[in-house]
């Protein structure tokens, strides 16, 4: 060993104590013939002390910054003691030193607030991962790692490793693939995720099943996807929806317990797909604040079973509410007094083409009693006391109004909502609230293929009393414009989502473990027998002898980790993370490779420019 | 849930509960109007009673093996106990029963003695995974795995993730590429191991490192690899080999508790390559038993420091020791009463093209202290006598003498040593050796190339003693006939191998952490500053950086599982292995992709036929 203790654990308890330690110089401090060094490594700091006697030695060997130091000396009572760092009581009285290796100086400072951008510190992102900032990050990801097997061994489930080199059955997203140099022409491809295996492994009793994994996704990266990410992975047996969300949600507030101390207790709200979309315009809401939106109009054909609030806007002839297929409204806390220049900026936000409205209505209702809103020529102020009132809007609140096409109006007023909490500082970082989303529609509408896709996925079970609907329907739809009446419109999945800030942190369904429904199910998809039998031949195979019920969660654990570390980016809990267009910059990866491992593979290049 | 209770849980205590139960059908026995139904799931197995009232239902659902059953009832007491399963005392009388999902007749027997060949196994791997005897292995692995977290834990290391599409850097192995659709043209490689980015955690400070990882070797299966693979790797900061050796026989032995209940308290032997290779023929010698070898004489140029016993054998005109480069003997206990049948069967076991010797020579030292042997001609008693003394053997033991090439001869006795110790039954699964093989050269001598190749990989540190001689020689070989008279030849690594029963189940080095060195390092194995930087410049920058000294191992997972649970097959402990053309015959992987994927990857095969 190079060292006796660490850096971050010398108190004033060893003092008169001779030890060793070793690490980075953090800083140099001179003062006439005394220097100072603040030793740094994984655990801390500590102060060392050359004196006067060492100087000449010091002189002939400077040292520098995150050079690799080795000492051996004496601790020591500070005179000067530090309080903000838990050796801040003591300080080595160097007695000989040895420097292990020099450093260049580094591109950036290795501190929290460092001078590094983006790109530099990804490029060196070995210094990068020095920062205690990161190191945080990372430290903490691994307490969540620990803490989810902790709890899931003790509830029975078995890490069972499934394979990486598997097959490609591409559906959803693209499938990375690997060309097999034994088996010329071939390619095997690196999982989605483990799901098909998880599901053979409850065929094979293995009823309770979990693995943290690296899974992969070809897709064009959007800000904050990373083509390998990892899942907590987890499958049961025997099982029915309300024994995975009990379970599951217990294991998010071990997690909780365990990494932040936090005792969530509450038993974690729930709420069906249609009152999420309903009431916060997204399938996963942020519930840490209210602001729940008015439907003032509701799109003729969905949500079915809910009452609008259109008569709050009829008889006033004003074109823009009259024409426009959904109108929502959120009442913000507070913000009665905005200004024109506030509320014109906020129209320029909804404007951006990312939000894509064509104007924003206020009705700003006045500490004094009175209203005032931009469509006062339309609205008198009765009808508008009427509409801030069904808002939820209080004397001093600001109601704002989208009006537009069902799907982006609802789309905008839940950005907006998400906004205006932003700004009002109602997204708190320590503040966590979980929220099951269910009752998903099992499919979506693909209008240009005019066809059915799996919402969830293709393994997903409707609702066990429509099973029977999907059976026994034709999965064709006749009239397009009228896909809303076939009767798979309308069946639910068995699926849920936890939600946590606002995030998606997971997502999982009971599973389909019957062969016919299997079949109807791929069928409905547009798969036909044969496809069918070639892409998971080994799953209908399977379900074939003794499927037991079944169902299953898989959680994204970078996301996880990011917002339980109060941040938006996941890139900064991974160690080496891809940059936006799929690169490792410090590795300079992907990169061009031999000319004879493509012989091997007897693949070639085909480049279209 | 769809049970109260498991099929392991039930017992007497229980007497007169009411409980439901959820499994697969293992058996069904009729006697008159009683059915009895063995009920499987994952821990154990439940007798189930359905008495006369139930018939009718049976007959009109009639069950068939490996049917899901779902079974109300209550637990009673039986009258014929069954003391070998732990719910023997119990049985089930059901009230009523659900058929959950049916099965067609299973292709095998879901039995420890199954009828299915492993063909057909590997193809419904899914219930191949049911056998008790497969599920055993599994939850081996699970435990080993969970007893190597635990251990590393309490030891402060940290899981962290490493990145799965990384650089193609292929030095030994062959990598799997992975085509970038958004790079055309470029390609990611799957890892062979976590090694640099270990290394480069080390250098960002994260002192104790560990992972349970998936690897990647696109190599041509032998038997019993698999080209994706499982390693628990580790790696240390501010550590010296010793404290690398204390900290791991320490995770063994941590791992034969907490996993086969087994208190290895003695300190894990220690052995020079140098004396396992002149003791044992072998750099992994089986230390379950004695047998070494007997160097009659050596090679004149390896092993030099060792005594030969040449002297034994001269002045006996006998051509096939005299012109041999290297003759060796074992004295295998109580085997002189072979007969003649039983010698030539071995001479032709050693003839076999695997061994590759023309003739075996062997002395019978018979219980009445006379010695026979097939070069009674050349050797009279007293020398016979002489040599069987030096090779340990006594009275009633054979010795088996086997004369070449020094390397084939070497392997071969080797395999001779381990052939006769597995007939004779000393290789016992139960017993567990541990040994630390250390001092290995550094290099190995590439004969086609006349060039130095690294005998572990290129990371590894020379003995710091002979640091010097590395940096101050130059490593082209001038004369390659006396490429043993190069000083890089005497080079030996602070590299170390841990042994387990004969097997290498895990491997390390201290590294090289000095950027001269490591260019010296790729310099010797033959690659220029270009080469250098363009595939390891993220290495190389990294050591400019204050990179601490550090050391690390690997220990292969499966093979480590596999001998803990008695196996000589590492297939039989992952869950989906691959057979030995790559393929995943469950799956029917690798397969075929569509056009549009290699379209879009920018790629076209090249088939040579």
């Amino acid at each position: 060993m190079f060292r006796t203790h660490t850096c971050g654990e010398l108190r004033i308890t060893d003092k008169a104590r001779e030890i060793t330690l070793a690490g980075w110089v953090q800083t140099i401090r001179k003062f006439g013939a005394i220097t100072f060094v603040d030793l740094r490594d994984r655990y801390g700091i500590t102060q060392l002390l050359f004196g006067e006697e060492l100087n000449k030695q010091l002189e002939e060997n400077p040292l520098g910054r995150e050079f690799v130091l080795q000492v051996i000396g004496t601790v020591s009572e500070r005179s000067n003691k530090n309080p903000n760092i838990p050796t801040g009581d003591i300080e080595i009285i160097v007695s000989s030193f040895k420097i292990l290796n020099k450093s260049s100086v580094p591109p950036f400072t290795i501190q929290d607030d460092t001078d590094g951008g983006d790109d530099l510190r990804m490029k060196y992102r070995f210094l990068d991962l020095r920062r205690n900032a990161v190191k945080k990050n990372i430290e903490l990801r691994y307490a969540v790692n620990r803490a989810a097997r902790n709890y899931l061994h003790q509830q029975g489930f078995m890490d069972i490793e499934t394979p990486f080199l598997i097959k490609s059955t591409p559906e959803g997203a693209r499938d990375f693939v690997v060309p097999s140099r034994m088996n010329p022409g071939q390619f095997y491809a690196l999982p989605q995720s483990p799901q098909t295996f998880k599901q053979l492994l409850m065929v094979s009793g293995y009823d309770r099943y979990y693995q943290i994994v690296k899974c992969f996704r070809d897709e064009d990266l959007r800000a904050d996807r990373q083509p390998e990410f990892t899942q907590i992975d987890c499958e049961m047996a025997f099982v029915e929806q309300e024994d995975i969300l009990n379970m599951f949600e217990g294991m998010v507030k071990s997690i909780f317990k365990e990494v932040k101390g936090i005792d969530y207790t509450e038993p974690v709200q729930r709420m069906t797909w249609e009152d999420a979309m309903w009431n916060y315009g997204n399938d996963k809401p942020d519930i840490r604040f209210e602001m729940k939106l008015l439907n003032l109009k509701k799109a003729s054909s969905v949500y079915t079973s809910k009452q609008d609030n259109v008569a709050l806007i009829n008889d006033a002839s004003f074109k823009v509410f009259d024409e426009a297929e959904t109108v929502l409204a959120i009442s913000v806390p507070g913000c009665a007094d905005y200004s024109r220049k506030q509320t014109d900026e906020l129209t320029e936000w909804v404007k951006r083409p990312q939000i894509g409205m064509k104007g924003l209505v206020f009705i700003k209702c006045n500490t004094d009693g009175t209203y005032k809103s931009s469509i006062d020529k339309f609205y008198n102020e009765k009808k508008l006391k009427a509409i801030a009132d069904a808002a939820n809007a209080k004397a001093g609140d600001l109601v704002l109004i989208l009006a537009g096409a069902e799907e982006r109006t609802r789309k905008a007023i839940s950005e907006l909502r998400l906004e205006m909490a932003e700004r009002w500082g109602l997204r708190k970082k320590d503040e966590f609230k979980l929220l099951w989303v269910l009752d998903f529609p099992l499919f979506e509408y693909d209008e240009e293929g005019n066809r059915w896709v799996a919402r969830h996925h293709p393994f997903t079970s409707p609702k066990p009393s429509q099973i029977e609907t999907m059976i026994n329907n034709n999965p064709a739809i006749n009239n397009a414009a009228e896909y809303l009446k076939h009767p798979y419109a309308n069946i639910k999945a068995n699926a849920y989502d936890m939600v946590l800030n606002g995030n998606e942190i997971g997502g999982g369904s009971i599973r389909i473990y019957q062969r016919e429904l299997q079949e109807k199910m791929f069928a409905a998809l547009g798969m036909d027998k044969e496809e069918q039998q070639h892409k998971f031949g080994f799953l209908l195979g399977a379900f074939e002898y003794g499927a037991p019920p079944h169902g299953g969660i898989a959680f994204g654990f970078d996301r996880l980790c990011a917002i339980l570390g109060g941040s938006e980016s996941i890139r900064d809990f991974i160690a080496f993370p891809k940059n936006n267009a799929g690169r490792d910059v410090m590795l300079d990866a992907p990169s061009t490779i031999d000319e004879r491992q493509l012989e091997e593979l007897q693949i070639r290049l085909n480049l279209k420019n």
